[in-house]
């Protein structure tokens, strides 16, 4: 693939060295950054605040997303924008796109991902199961929503929702005015959608390239309490290879539709052996942190190999018969020390000033067998306060 | 482990994060801060040059080794110092011992690890084999030394020799006065070695924490040319257990006569199916570098882990079976696309400017089978100029 269709100077070495733009610098653009710097790319990630932990390990410019007043000076010291942080205004990202400096995902996904309904609107142009949803402006289209999705329902806020917040779960007609109460003032309005007895909740973590190229790591089952993942495992158990085919013709579909560049989780409620969609991600994921220890390629690397045009590398696991998990680490951090001693655990910390409900760091946990990773996973759940 | 006994500032995650200090700005300190970043750590690299690399991935502190200018900032930013580079000036490592800052490993080990008669005197007194060797320090103690220990023989300078420099093969009694004339010159004297006809060049990287415990990678055979360290592939091929029992001793003794605190390498020869002593490198080694990609936990995590006084890890493969190589890259960078289309092969970019001789990357390889990994191994050496 040459320079022209990768749209980035070509990398080759110590010869063509590209820096990498990062909108964020939470976790996300920290582990990305590091990716980045084994394959020799500097970085600089684009944060609103001064003390984002990305700045700890490359680059860091500080500027605010909305009015930037130093989009030109980011924009000479990167050969390639990406986003780690999904509610990065479009505008600032069509923008960089009509100066002329690649945008990996583009704009056109963020604005889909952004907003509830777009996505699911996508999904069913797809052929991918959606629960019902209606989408409303005001208390009326509301009432009428939420009749015509059925109750319980859950209506939840069409953008900047996340870790369960901007969402009320419905149970009664008459709540329908107090969740109007809580979440009608939103810009962008809501969407009630049906709820989903779902028997777990699974993602697939995928990978495009600038040349169409796919790559899908094995599904992955995620368990959350309090609306935040708090662990992972994959491959998920149980999953028939009908359904895993089915999740990344879901996932592949998805990523064409988009034109999608870069790493996109999807999550999916499995509900009686059927996949049904429940949001995109475009950018890296919570679900798929564990990848950096257990996986061939991690999906930080993928997303950087993608953006930068480069081959993608393998998803598959770093050798044959591995099971990993993930444990997120959220409000305080466990003992290092104690959590260094569980065989095949590996820390992960974010290097964050710790506060209720923020995620400071994760644990990965490799292990020989299924039986094996729970137990491994439970020992480190045993550290947690 | 309590914070009296590991000597630095309890590591207890978010609250409680510890600096690192790195003596040396190259790809060894990059690779060290890398793996400080995934536990949290914040690090300082003190390079003499500005475009030090390990600057593109974390703090640097730009000073001259032998005359600082700015000792006192670099020991406030830091709470624990380790070296990167073995021939930091020991009286530097003395000064900051002085201060009370704990530097691991120790100056002790800088000391005798610089000094090629030091080390072997070490070595003979652990009952390790070596090579017969005499020092000198004038012509006269030249040609009696290499009468003592018969031709051919090499001579080398006691101090600051890598990759091939400092060395010079007497084969006649006639070169003595040439080999004097090029490397008699050098502060600290020569030693004269007897030449060891062995069958390969193996390493055993190994590590002690502050309190002992010790942890020993398996065995990796190295293949040099021009002096400078090529392929490693690790577990060495046919290394029987008795054999992998005595480097495993012979480390463990080293690491104890050093009180030694981090991860340190031993080059040995094969010869008839013993080990023979070459030298010690103080510091992670490049013939461990496969341990990013192909260990439970890389050498660059346990020299942190040990300077922090963090339990060590598993320096087993990160799963059974796998098979692991390193390609050095040296002079020029390969084209990274080709690289990373390689089956089992990680791109190691340091983000150096390309020059003659110069250590500028590495590609670790991961397999299933020796075969497997050697067949791997010669795509990426086709792939280099």
């Amino acid at each position: 693939m040459g320079a022209e269709q990768s749209g980035v100077r070509a990398y080759a070495g110590a010869m063509g060295r590209v820096r990498l733009g990062i909108l964020g610098g939470g976790q996300l653009g920290r582990m990305l950054a590091l990716a980045a710097h084994e394959l020799g790319v500097q970085t600089r990630c684009w944060d609103q605040r001064e003390d984002a932990v990305a700045g700890h390990v490359g680059g860091l410019h500080v500027d605010d997303f909305e009015r930037p007043a130093r989009l030109d000076a980011f924009l000479r010291g990167v050969d390639v924008v990406t986003t780690e942080w999904e509610n990065v205004p479009v505008a600032l990202l069509e923008e960089i796109e009509r100066r002329g400096v690649p945008v990996r995902p583009g704009s056109l996904a963020l604005r889909v991902a952004q907003d509830r309904v777009l996505e699911k609107n996508l999904a069913r142009s797809l052929g991918i199961p959606t629960p019902a949803f209606v989408a409303a402006r005001t208390l009326g289209e509301l009432e009428g929503a939420v009749r015509e999705v059925g109750l319980p329902c859950v209506v939840k806020t069409r953008r900047f929702g996340y870790d369960g917040k901007g969402q009320v779960v419905v149970r009664k007609a008459e709540e329908v005015a107090a969740c109007w109460g809580a979440l009608g003032a939103t810009a962008g309005g809501l969407i009630a959608e049906g709820f989903v007895p779902f028997a777990r909740e699974l993602s697939i973590i995928a990978a495009r390239g600038v040349d169409g190229q796919t790559r899908f790591y094995p599904l992955v089952c995620n368990e959350h309490a309090g609306g935040i993942l708090r662990v992972s495992t994959s491959p998920a158990e149980g999953v028939s290879e009908g359904v895993r085919a089915r999740a990344e013709e879901y996932a592949g579909g998805v990523l064409g539709a988009l034109e999608y560049v870069g790493v996109l989780a999807i999550e999916l409620f499995e509900v009686g052996g059927e996949l049904v969609f429940n949001e995109i991600a475009p950018r890296v994921h919570n679900s798929g942190h564990w990848t950096i220890d257990a996986s061939a390629t991690s999906q930080f690397e993928n997303h950087v190999r993608a953006v930068l045009g480069l081959p993608l590398g393998d998803a598959g696991m770093v050798a044959p018969g591995v099971h990993a998990g993930m444990v997120n680490l959220i409000g305080s951090m466990p003992d290092a020390r104690q959590v260094l001693r569980i065989a095949g655990a590996k820390l992960h910390d974010y290097a964050k000033e710790a506060r209720a409900g923020r995620k400071l760091g994760h644990v990965n946990v490799l292990a020989g067998s299924r039986g094996e990773l729970m137990e491994r996973i439970g020992q480190v759940r045993g550290l947690l306060r």
